[in-house]
């Protein structure tokens, strides 16, 4: 919070495409890297000798489940936030399903700014426990995207306060890319070298910020989202967002049934591969998880991790994956335990 | 495994006082971090903003559960198998209920020694299988530890394989110290000063191990025990090991009901005070790392976060702990998570 008044901006807006796309790029991430040093943990990137036995290759987990906040997204709230405060904001407005809403509130009560986060009417009663811990008034509205995004312009309306967007605000992107640039500059120092990383898709921001981060080093940047919901894989197909028919999956994160506009202009041609994965694989690897690394991640994070456990079984030899998140309800943790066709019993 | 044939000794055997008892010292934990160099992970040192405000200090945790083996005694048990592979040895065994026995299978097949496990014939079948994946015969034998001791020495008779003691080996005590001694030098780098380190109490080697490497440092050395058996506190009574009643606890590793000669030797005077646990709280940690820190831990360890959790209630600011390992039965995870009068759901 050094500087408040007059940060630096994390993310150089006064470059965009002919469209109004911000031209984020790899130096923006780096920025935002410096922008954040000692505001969060530097959170480990695990090994383990029962994955990489599974997979007859190197898996480097970067554990993001044991970040502030409880998921990678804090980083590009902080960022977001920060350049809100300098710009005089009185207030921030998040709307979410969880990782978001927890992250900007808990960004907001950093910079002493009010929060409000706008969840669906169905949101799980940890959730909410959470966001309000992180301070945040929280405001329930219908169960469906569209009645939070109706609720929040309302609210914006009303209280004078700022949106931040979970998706299509740059300093958001170039912040989540930062876990990335950190994963690939710890496995360096551990004298690895990635073949590729596997992100989580949701709404886009963290494949985006990966492919920003991942620019230059020579790996492949991979793409993991749930069989339900293949909102890039169809933009992929459609060259551009589209909406996709969104079935119910426990990945509450990947849940957005459209990629967002920002992120598809930065990832569609970085994307290496878009793996999809079934409920079950979901379910599998958040238990790998956590009888085989000991930890405890959230099924957007095991999306990914069921992905890299499929791709590092081909011909690669190191592996990273973004374990995005660990905020999971007790409940699922009692079904996923209590699930058949799991090993050690 | 360089200069297998002929290391230097990480513990010096020739210092000894009148009864035999080695002089070990800090300097023999820090010649046993030297040779574990490289040969280890470097386990992450995971701090919680939940946690912390629960118990207003910082709780800085040592994250062995993420170790090779699954736990912290893989230290002690690669140093003892790679002296006794220098002085020729055919072969190891090891009697365990768990840990230390699969960290001696491991460690033997490092060094490509033949390794035999004797456990108890209700060992849980998860136990027993990391054991044979580690790579050692598995011998069952009774229910009791004079059982087990029995059978070792039937085999060691047979076999000519040489004993690696949990307790008593002065190799494994030196090694089992570098896991606090670590916590210590990574706390530092990350501007923090230990007040305390917490250490969960079985047969001793992890707190003699924490009292060496924590001379010279000016923090208290608190150990934390079951209720249910109390070994340590009943020698600290009688200025003696004494063997203690010994009911059932769910911390599968602090059941030895007798504290070893040469662990109660080294840390009777070092250890500033005792917590003892009861089943209930243990069950409550386990819940709380897995809720509030996304680390699945074992109840051994959780019975040190519990200790850790009452100790830093008082006037202290800065508390590590050492979460020894994460060796947990999916059974038990899963008794503990439909437990009642936990937090969230």
């Amino acid at each position: 919070m050094e500087n408040a008044s007059t940060p630096p901006p994390a993310v150089d807006q006064s470059a965009a495409d002919a469209t109004g796309t911000p031209r984020l790029t790899s130096a923006d991430v780096h920025r935002a890297e410096r922008r954040l040093t000692g505001r969060l943990w530097r959170t480990p990137v695990i090994r383990s000798d029962q994955l990489d036995a599974l997979v007859g290759a190197r898996l480097w987990l970067k554990a993001e489940n044991l970040q502030r906040s409880g998921s990678f997204k804090v980083r590009g709230a902080l960022l977001a936030v920060e350049q809100l405060t300098a710009s005089g904001s009185h207030g921030v407005i998040a709307q979410s399903t969880g990782n978001h809403a927890i992250a900007v509130a808990l960004a907001a009560r950093e910079y002493k700014l009010p929060s409000v986060a706008v969840l669906p009417s169905d949101a799980a009663p940890g959730k909410i426990r959470r966001v309000r811990d992180a301070g945040a008034e929280v405001v329930l509205a219908g169960t469906l995207l569209a009645d939070r995004v109706a609720k929040v312009e309302e609210l914006r309306q009303l209280y004078g306060y700022d949106v931040v967007d979970p998706y299509q605000n740059p300093h958001v992107v170039a912040g989540q890319g930062t876990a990335t640039a950190e994963l690939i500059s710890q496995v360096a120092a551990d004298g690895g070298r990635l073949d590729a990383v596997v992100v989580p898709i949701g709404g886009g921001s963290a494949i985006a910020g990966a492919s920003l981060a991942a620019d230059g080093h020579g790996l492949a940047v991979v793409g993991a989202e749930p069989e339900a919901v293949p909102a890039f894989t169809a933009a992929l197909r459609a060259r551009e967002p589209v909406t996709v028919p969104a079935h119910h999956t426990i990945a509450d994160g990947l849940r957005p049934d459209r990629i967002g506009g920002l992120p598809f202009a930065l990832a569609h041609r970085a994307v290496d591969t878009v793996i999809t994965v079934s409920e079950s694989a979901i379910g599998h690897a958040l238990r790998t998880a956590l009888l085989d690394a000991r930890l405890l991640i959230e099924p957007a994070a095991a999306t990914a991790l069921a992905a890299a456990l499929e791709y590092a079984s081909g011909p690669v030899s190191d592996v990273g994956v973004l374990l995005s998140g660990g905020n999971v309800d007790p409940s699922l943790v009692r079904s996923i335990m209590a699930g058949r066709g799991g090993r050690g019993q």
